[in-house]
C-alpha cells in the first residue's frame, strides 16, 4: 500500500497554524573548521557533513513542491554551489524562485553580535548579499540570528532594517527576561536598536520559546536521532499514529500559551542536521498529513517569510523594545560573558585585518582592481568567515581558531601584494626598477626587518605613510631601529624632529619568543631604539619620510632621557607635553595626577591589575547545576589584585615627542603609560601573558582605571562600534534583575569604547579590540585583558580555553600586548574625542618601506598623493565606510555620519559631502543609491518594507520621526547624513578620454 | 569546478582487478526488531533504518550506471516493495535487469547454519525466491552467507549448488584456519558438502579475507563513519587524494597477497550501511576515478555475480573443500559453540512450528487454499525471518527474542484455523453443526483444556490424530484427563487398550506456573492423570478416537502400577515391554542395564547432568584479549557434576503401554524415562529450570550419557538434519588444530542427532530441536541442555542470556521441557532407527479435539482419511518434505531420499516414488521438475551451472561420480531417488469432472 501525503495545507484563518519551517543550523567552523564541516571529514569530533545537507536537500524538494528548506550560511552554500553541475544549478534557481528554497540572513557565516565590528558586519553580509543577488536576483528578508549568545541594537537596525530585513529572530535570550516574556507573551516585539534613528529602522524581532531545535515531544529525524518515527504501517508491528499526533497538537498548544497571534513557528532542525533530508521530509509529511487529518491545529510546511507576513497581516499592535538583549545568560552562575574577551590576540588580529583590508580597497581602487592577478577577495572571505559566532568568538577549538588565523594569514598575504603594487604605481617609481615596498605585519612584537636595516654604508630607508581616513592627519610614528645616528627627512627633504626611545627589556622578550616561535628562527640582531617621529599625511593619501644616517649638518635625532625609580625611593614623576600632564606619585603605587590645562581638567586616577580565579563548577552543590567558568560563561570565584603591597619600580623616559612611564607589574605583566606631544589622551600599552596556572586555577586578567567621578553605578558602552547604550549596575531596563552574577552579570562587550560621567566630567577609555568590560565600582572602569581557564562550561566547545604558544615542542600560556587610551573632559565634551580618535584607532596609518642606496635615489614620480580633491577633506563628523571597485567595475561608496543624536553640540547636526571631490579626475556616470548590503536600490527597500504598529503608539508611530538625508541629486551629487545614518551608493565612474583604459586595468 | 568522475572502468586482464562491492548487511533482527530496523525507530540501541537504505540505493544509481548495489535481505526488501509507487517500481525493475541492483542470496533471511533445519532453510530460502521470480524474473546465482558463525555442508550443497547458486561467500572461519588458507591461498574453494552428491552439487565458495567489511586504511563512508573522505578539491584545505590512493592500493596489494587469479573482492560496508547510499558512492566514484588515473591497480564497481564469472574465467584448478567449516572461533579462547544451544526453548519453537507448518500446507492442500480467507503464509512468514542467524541461533537482544516468538504465535493461530477448517471439510462433518476442532499447544507444559473437560454427564471427546508422514504409523497418544474412569475407542467402535499414569509433581508445578505466566490466569483444575493409549494412522491421513466414561461394558483403562524407592533403598527396577528392558541398580545412582533381546544387544548406560561454570573474561591476564562465556561463544571454567552423591531417589510406574521412571535429579532438574511398548528405544524427558545464579555466576547445563563403546574419540553429528559427518576430537581435518578449549572446542551443532560406534556397536542419541553437543569422552555422549549467563561476550548483543518467565512481576529464571531418545544397535544398522525414528521425531502427530454430547454425536462423513492412495506408501527411504498448493493454484511437491551412499545395507539403495498415486482422485496435468527453490526449471539450472576444475582432478573431476534420479517420464510419472537426493516438481493438477470447482477453492 504506497501512501501519498497530503502536505498541500496552507494558512487557516480560525485555527492555531503552525508553521514548520526546515532548517540546519551549521556552524562556519566550531569543533571542526569550515573546510571539515563541509566535506564531512573529521567526523571523530562531530558527524557533520554540510555537503550532505545541501545534495540531499534538492531531491527533497523536487519530490514534493510543498515541501520547504531555508538556508543561512552562504560560506558553505558557496563552496557547494560551485562544485554543482549546470543542471543542479538549474534547478536549485528554480527552487528559490518558487519558494521552496529561500536564503535567509544571507552574510557568509551568521556572525557573531558582540566581538564583531560593524564595518566587518556589513562586508560580511554584503559579500553574501551580492552573491545572491547576482546568482538568484533574490534579496534576503528574514534576519536568523539563532546562536549568537546576546543581540546587539546594531544587529537590529544596521544588519537588520537597513539590509532590508522585515524581521530577524533568536534564539538565546537571559533566561530571567524569557520567563518575563512568556508570561507577558513578548518574545516578539518591534524593536527599535537606535534612538537616532528610531523607527525609521525598526524591525520585527522574534525570540524562540526555548532554542533553534524542534518542540519537546521527540521531534529530531536526524538518521542518528531516536525520536520515534511516525510508525503508520499496519501490517507492522508499533503503530503510533495517534500518540505522534497528541504529541504535536501538545507541542503546538503549549507554545500558543506563550506566543501573540494564532501563528506559532517550529524550528524543525539543529546543529548539521538533514545530511540525509528524506529522513526529516518523510517523518513531517506524515505528521503534517495525519495532524491536519486529527485538525485541532493546521500545520504545514512554511518559512520565517511566510511566518513574518502572517504576523504582520494580523495588524497587532506590538510590544516595543529599545537598546538590546546583552548580557545573555542561560541559566543562574551562566552569564555568557567570558566569550566578549576569549582569544584576545584572535580577536585584535581580526581588527587589524578588518582595518587593511579597508585601506587596502581604496588603494586598490586607486591603482584599479585587477582582472586576473592579486586582489583583495581572499582577505575578505576570511575576514567574513572570521566573524562567526565561534569565530572571533573565541569559542572555537583550538584547531579552529588556528584554521581562521591561517585563512586570514593567507588572506593578508595577497592584500598586501596589492598594496604593494598600488603604491609603486601611484608613487610612480620608474618600473624598471622593480621597486617592492615592503610592509611589517609584525610591529606589535617590535619586529620589522625593513627598519633594522644597517643605515651605515650610504643606505637610507624610505618610509611611506598611507592615510586610510578622510581628514589630513598628524601622528606619530614608531619603528624600531639598530642604529642610533640617524635623522629623518620629509618628502621636500627637510628635517623631522624625531625620537629615540630605549628599546627596553619587556620588547627584548617578546619579540625574540615570538619571531621564534611564528617564524621559526631567531632574529639575527636586537633593536637598540624606538625611532619616534610625526608624520603628516593628506586625506586617503601618503607621504614619504627617509631615514638615513644622520649628516653634520643634521643634528635633530635627539635621545631620550631615562631614569629609574627604585622600589620605595620616593619621588614625583612628571611626563607629558602641551596641555595634558600627568604626575606620579611613587609612594602611592601607581597613583596619576591628571591634568588638562586646556580644559582645566583634574583627576587623580590609578592604573591598577587584578585577577579572578575562575570558579571550578564542582563546589556547585545540589540543586545547583554546576558550572565551570570557560570560553563562554565568566564566573569569577574571588578577585585578586596584583602587586598589592604598593609601590612598582619605574622607569621613566623623556623626550621632545614622548614621555613614557615603563612599569613591570609583576613577572608576567608589564604597562607603559604615554603621552604624546600634540595628543591629548593617555595612551596605555599592555603586555600581559604567560598567566601562571602552576596551582591549577584558570586566572581573568582585568586591568581597572580609578578616577573619583561620581558615576552613579552608571556607565556608557558601545554597540557593536556605533550607538553608545546606558548601562546600569545590578539593572536591566526590561525586567526587574535577580542577581546572582554581581560581576560577570555586569559585563558588557565593549568594541569602540566605555565612558562615565558625572554632572562635571566625563572619562572615557577606548579599546585597540573587542573586550569584556564593565564600572564595578563608581568612577572606574574595568576591562578584562586575557583570560586562561583548565576547565570547560559544557555548552559544547569541550576543551578548556588554555592558549600557547610553543617553540619546538615546548608551549608558555599565550602573550597579549596592546593599547587602551584614556581621556578626561568636561561634561558634554568627551563626545568628540571618542568619535575621531575612535576613527585612528580603527585605521592606523598603513606603513611601507623601501630600501635605497644613495648611488640610486628612488626617484620617486609622486612623494605625496591623495585620493581626493586636494582641497577637500570629508566633515569632522563623517567617516569612509568603504571605497571599494567591485569585480564588475562600478565603485561601492559607504559613509557613516560618526554621532549619534544629541551626542556632540555640534557635530550632531546634519553633515554634507561633495561625492564629486572623491573622485578627483574622474566623472561620476551613473550613481544609485543602494541598501546597506548594496543588493538592491535603497528607494525598492524603502517601498517593499512593512510597517508595524507599535502598543502605545497610534497608527503614525513615534511622534518625532528621525530625519533622513535627502534623496542624492544627480547633478549636485551632494550626500547628506543625520546622525548615525550611513548611506552606500554605486557609482559607475566615466574615464576622462586622458586615462587610458589599458593602464586601469593592467595586471 | 564541477567534476565528473571516471566509474566507467571494467576488468583488465594483465592488471590486479579490484572488485569494489557495495552492500549493506541488514540484520533481520538483532539488537531491535525487523519492523524497528525497518522503519529505523527505537535508534538509542543502534542508529538503523533500512527504509533509507532502500530509500537512496535507487536515486544513487541512476546518478550513474556504472554504480552497483547488492540487496540481500528480501524480508526488509518486501516490506520497501509494498509501499513503493508504480514508477519506483519500474525504476528498479530496470536496476535489476540492467545488473546495476543485484539480488544475493535472496532468501527472506540470511539464515543461520547450525540451529536451522534443512526444511525451514528449503522454505525461508524459496519464499524469497519465488517472489524474486514473480516480480522480476531473475534467479539469484550467489549465496551470501557472511556473518553466520560456522559454515554447514547443507547450505554449501543444498542451499547452494542445488538452489542453483554457482557460488556462495562467506566471512567467519576458525582464525588458525584463516591464519594456513592465507599461506597456502585456499580462502577459495571448490566445496563438496555432501559425500553422497559428490561434485554434482559442489560450490565455488570463499571465505573473505578478514570479515565483510571495507579493507584496512580507512573505508567506511556512513555518514557516521570517520574515515577521512577523499578531499580532491584544491581551493579548500586538507587535500588527501595521492594519500587515499596509496592506501587504497596498498590495501588491494595486501589482499592479493592471499588471494589466487589477479581479482579481489573489496566488500564496501557493513552492518545497516548505505542509509545516505550517496555518502559512499561519492567516495568510491572519487577512489575509483584516482586509483585507476594512478594505474597500479584496476578498480571497478562489480557484484559477486561478476566476480565469481571472473575466477571461472581463469579455468584454474580450485582446492577442494569436503565437510564443512565448524565449529567457529575467532580468536583463542573463543570458540562460538554456546549459540548451538542459547535459548532452547525458541528453539524448540520454532521446531514444533516448523513440523506444523508442514502438516498445515498438507491439509491447507487437501481441503484447497482459500484465496481470501485465511492460509498458512503469515505462518510461513514468521518461520522464515526465525532462521535469522540471530534468531533462532539465540544471539539477540531479549525484547527481539520475544518478536520472533510474537510473529511465531500469530502465524500459527491463523495456521491453526486453517487446519481446523480442512479437518472440518476432510471430516466432511455436518457444517451446520457449525464443527470446530480444537488443538493443544499447550501440551508441552502439560496443558490442554480440550482433554481436561469432565466427561462425566454424556459428554465425550473425539481426537482426531493426523499424520504428516508417507508411512503408516503407529503411536502413542498421552493426554491430560481429570476422571479416571474413562475409556478409548477408535472409529469403529472397538475399544483400545489405555493406560492412566498419575500426574506426578514436576508436571503440576510446572503446568501452573507456565499457564499463570502466559496466559495471565491460573488453570481452574488439575489433571490427575496422562491418558495414555495407542493409535494407528494411515499415511498422509487421520483417523478418530473417541473418550468417554467407560461403560460397565468397557473394562480397558487400566491404572499404573507406582512404587516409590527412597533414597538409600536397595533394589533392582525392570521397565520396558518386548525386546527392549531397562534395569536400574538404585545403588550405583542411575546406572542402567540397557539389554535388547531381538538384537542381543547389553550396555552399562549411565544418564547425569553436570554443569560449567561460565568463565568471567576479568580473570584473563595480557596478553589474552578478556573472554567470558556469553550468548555465541561457550567458555567452561570448571565442570560440576550434579548430584554426585550417588543414588536419588525414584518413582517407578509401570503399566500396558509404558514404563516410566521419575527422578528429581535436584530442585531445578527432574528426568522420566519411558520405554514405550512397540518402541525399541529409550525416550528421556528433562525439565531444567530455574537455574540458581545467586552465587552470582553463570551455569550451561548438559547431560551425559555414557556407554561402553571403544569410540576411539570419534563421533558423527549430522549437518543442519541430513549428511552426517565425521568428527574427531581435539582434531580438525584441514590444519593441525592447536588445542586452548578442549570442551568448547570440541562442540558441535545436533539437529538429528549424534551416534557413537566401535567395531561391534552403535549408540545413537536423537534431538528434539538445535542442540550443541559433543563426546568429551570415549562411550559418552554430551548434550547441552540449557545456559544461564550474567555476562556478555563481547561480539555485540550487549545483553547477557539471562532468560527469565514472569508471573507479574515476580520473575524466575526459565525452564526448559523437552526429550532425547537413545538406542544401541549392532554396528552397520543403526542408520535405520536414526532416519526414520528421525522422521517421527520431526513430525509428530497433530492431534484435533472435538466435544461430543450423547445427545447429539458428530456424525462425521469420514472417521478416516488418507490424502494419498490407500494401497499405497511412501518407500521405506522416502520422506515427503513439502505438499503444498501454491497461491497460483499449482503444486509443490518435494521428495527426500533419507539416506546416506553406503549409509545402510539396503535402504542407501535407489528410491522411486509413484506420482500418480500420491493424488488419488486427481490428474497430473502439467510436471515440471524445478530447482530446489522452485524458482527455474532443473535442467535450465543444471545447463547453466557453472563447472570448475578442482587441484588434483583432471579436466573430468572426481572418478566415481554421483548418480541422480532419471528424468521423470511425463507418461509413467516415477521419481527416482538415490542417496541424499531431494527432488522437487511443480505440479498443475487437471480436476476431474466430479470435483466441482468451486468447493475446491470456496472461502
Amino acid at each position: 500500500r504506497y501512501m501519498v501525503y497530503n502536505t498541500s495545507h496552507t494558512i487557516v484563518p480560525g485555527k492555531l497554524n503552525v508553521h514548520v519551517v526546515p532548517h540546519s543550523h551549521d556552524d562556519v567552523g566550531w569543533l571542526k573548521t569550515v573546510d571539515q564541516y563541509y566535506v564531512g571529514s573529521n567526523n571523530s569530533i562531530q558527524v557533520a557533513c554540510v555537503q550532505n545537507v545541501l545534495d540531499s536537500i534538492v531531491p527533497a524538494l523536487l519530490a514534493d513542491k510543498n515541501r520547504k528548506f531555508i538556508y543561512v550560511e552562504q560560506a558553505f552554500f558557496q563552496r557547494w554551489w560551485n562544485e554543482q553541475s549546470e543542471e543542479i544549478k538549474r534547478i536549485v534557481k528554480e527552487l528559490i524562485h518558487s519558494g521552496q528554497l529561500e536564503l535567509i540572513n544571507g552574510g557568509m557565516c551568521m556572525h557573531d553580535e558582540a566581538a564583531p565590528h560593524y564595518i566587518d558586519m556589513i562586508d560580511q553580509t554584503t559579500l553574501g548579499h551580492r552573491f545572491i543577488i547576482r546568482e538568484f536576483n533574490v534579496t534576503p528578508r528574514i534576519g536568523w540570528q539563532i546562536d549568537p549568545f546576546g543581540h546587539s541594537a546594531v544587529q537590529a537596525y544596521l544588519l537588520g532594517a537597513e539590509v532590508g530585513f522585515d524581521s530577524v529572530f533568536f534564539g538565546r535570550i537571559d533566561y530571567q527576561d524569557r520567563e518575563k516574556r512568556y508570561k507577558e507573551k513578548t518574545l516578539e516585539v518591534i524593536w527599535r536598536g537606535s534612538k537616532s534613528l528610531g523607527s525609521s529602522s525598526q524591525i520585527f524581532a522574534g525570540a524562540f520559546p526555548t532554542n533553534y531545535e524542534p518542540p519537546p515531544g521527540g521531534f529530531y529525524y536526524e538518521i542518528t536521532d531516536d525520536s520515534p518515527v511516525v510508525q503508520d504501517d499496519p501490517d507492522l508491528f508499533d503503530y503510533n499514529v495517534q500518540e505522534r499526533v497528541n504529541a504535536f497538537v501538545a507541542a503546538a498548544l503549549d507554545q500558543a500559551n506563550i506566543t501573540r497571534i494564532n501563528h506559532i513557528m517550529f524550528t524543525m532542525g539543529t546543529d548539521f542536521r538533514y545530511q540525509y533530508a528524506h529522513t526529516w521530509y518523510r517523518q513531517m509529511d506524515k505528521l503534517i498529513h495525519y495532524v491536519n487529518l486529527d485538525g485541532r491545529v493546521n500545520a504545514f510546511y512554511s518559512t520565517p517569510s511566510i511566518y513574518t507576513d502572517a504576523k504582520h497581516a494580523a495588524n497587532e499592535a506590538w510590544p516595543l523594545k529599545t537598546e538590546d538583549y546583552f548580557p545573555y545568560a542561560d541559566r543562574i552562575n551562566a552569564y555568557w560573558t567570558g566569550y566578549f574577551t576569549s582569544r584576545p590576540a584572535l580577536k585584535r588580529y581580526v581588527r587589524v585585518m578588518s582595518a587593511y583590508y579597508l585601506a587596502a580597497r581604496q588603494l586598490e581602487f586607486f591603482k584599479g582592481r585587477s582582472q586576473k592577478g592579486p586582489n583583495t577577495d581572499s582577505l575578505a572571505d576570511a575576514l567574513a568567515i572570521a566573524q562567526h559566532h565561534d569565530a572571533v568568538s573565541g569559542t572555537s577549538k583550538q584547531h579552529v581558531a588556528n584554521d581562521y588565523a591561517k585563512r586570514l594569514a593567507i588572506g593578508y598575504v595577497e592584500a598586501e601584494s596589492v598594496v604593494a603594487t598600488s603604491l609603486a604605481h601611484l608613487t610612480k617609481v620608474d618600473p624598471t626598477l622593480n621597486p617592492t615596498f615592503q610592509q611589517c605585519l609584525l610591529l606589535n612584537i617590535s619586529y620589522c626587518p625593513s627598519s633594522e636595516v644597517n643605515l651605515s654604508d650610504g643606505k637610507s630607508l624610505i618610509v611611506l605613510a598611507y592615510n586610510p581616513l578622510g581628514w589630513k592627519r598628524v601622528d606619530i610614528v614608531r619603528l624600531p631601529v639598530v642604529g642610533g645616528d640617524v635623522s629623518v627627512h620629509d618628502s621636500e627633504g627637510h628635517e623631522v624632529e624625531s625620537q629615540l626611545v630605549p628599546f627596553t627589556d619587556e620588547y627584548v622578550a617578546l619579540r625574540k619568543y615570538h619571531v621564534e616561535a611564528y617564524l621559526g628562527q631567531s632574529p639575527t640582531q636586537v633593536p637598540k631604539y624606538w625611532l619616534v617621529f610625526s608624520v603628516t599625511v593628506p586625506p586617503l593619501g601618503f607621504t614619504t619620510y627617509t631615514i638615513s644616517t644622520a649628516k653634520k649638518t643634521d643634528g635633530y635625532s635627539s635621545k631620550s632621557y631615562v631614569s629609574n625609580i627604585l622600589k620605595g625611593e620616593q619621588s614625583i614623576i612628571n611626563i607629558g607635553h602641551g596641555h595634558l600632564k600627568l604626575s606620579f606619585s611613587t609612594d602611592q603605587g601607581t597613583a596619576i595626577n591628571y591634568v588638562n590645562g586646556r580644559t582645566s581638567m583634574t583627576e587623580p586616577v590609578k592604573q591598577t591589575f587584578s585577577y579572578y580565579s575562575a570558579y571550578n563548577g564542582s563546589n556547585d552543590k545540589e540543586p545547583l547545576i554546576p558550572q565551570n567558568s570557560g570560553a563562554y560563561v565568566f564566573r569569577p570565584n574571588g578577585t585578586f589584585p596584583i602587586n598589592p603591597e604598593g609601590q612598582v619600580p619605574l622607569t621613566v623616559i623623556h623626550g621632545p615627542l614622548v614621555d613614557e612611564v615603563h612599569q613591570q607589574i609583576n613577572p608576567w605583566i608589564s604597562q607603559i603609560t604615554r603621552v604624546y606631544k600634540g595628543k591629548e589622551h593617555v595612551e596605555v600599552e599592555f603586555i600581559v601573558g604567560n598567566i601562571p596556572i602552576d596551582d591549577g586555577i584558570g586566572k581573568e586578567v582585568v586591568t581597572q582605571i580609578s578616577s573619583s567621578l561620581k558615576s552613579n553605578k552608571t556607565f556608557y558602552t558601545d554597540s557593536s562600534g556605533r550607538d553608545y547604550i546606558k548601562r546600569i549596575r545590578d539593572y536591566r531596563s526590561d525586567w526587574k534583575l535577580d542577581v546572582n552574577q554581581p560581576i560577570a552579570g555586569n559585563y558588557y562587550p565593549i568594541n569602540h569604547g566605555i565612558y562615565l560621567q558625572d554632572s562635571k566630567k566625563e572619562f572615557s577609555v577606548m579599546v585597540d579590540r573587542a573586550f569584556g568590560g564593565s564600572s564595578i565600582v563608581d568612577g572606574q572602569v574595568e576591562l578584562m585583558l586575557h583570560r586562561r581557564l583548565l576547565l570547560d562550561d559544557s555548552r559544547g566547545v569541550a576543551e578548556n580555553l588554555n592558549e600557547t604558544v610553543c617553540v619546538q615542542d615546548k608551549c608558555t600560556g599565550l602573550t597579549i600586548q596592546g593599547k587602551y587610551y584614556y581621556r578626561i573632559d568636561p561634561y558634554g565634551e568627551g563626545a568628540k574625542w571618542r568619535r575621531t580618535f575612535g576613527q585612528e584607532i580603527y585605521s592606523p596609518l598603513l606603513l611601507a618601506f623601501a630600501q635605497q642606496d644613495d648611488g640610486k635615489p628612488m626617484s620617486f614620480g609622486a612623494a605625496s598623493f591623495s585620493g581626493i580633491d586636494p582641497s577637500y577633506s570629508l566633515p569632522d563628523n563623517v567617516a569612509l565606510l568603504t571605497l571599494q571597485e567591485l569585480d564588475d567595475g562600478n565603485v561601492l561608496l559607504r559613509l557613516a555620519h560618526l554621532y549619534e543624536v544629541e551626542e556632540d553640540k555640534e557635530l550632531s547636526g546634519v553633515a554634507s559631502v561633495e561625492l564629486k571631490k572623491l573622485f578627483p579626475g574622474k566623472k561620476i556616470g551613473k550613481l544609485t543609491e543602494m541598501s546597506l548590503s548594496a543588493n538592491q536600490e535603497r528607494s525598492t527597500m524603502e517601498k517593499k518594507r512593512l510597517v508595524w504598529k507599535v502598543e502605545g503608539e497610534g497608527s503614525y508611530g513615534e511622534e518625532k520621526k528621525a530625519k533622513r538625508g535627502r534623496e542624492i541629486d544627480p547633478r549636485k551629487l551632494e550626500m547628506e547624513l543625520y546622525p548615525m545614518e550611513i548611506r552606500t551608493v554605486l557609482i559607475h565612474l566615466e574615464l576622462p578620454s586622458s586615462h587610458s583604459r589599458i593602464n586601469r586595468f593592467d595586471a
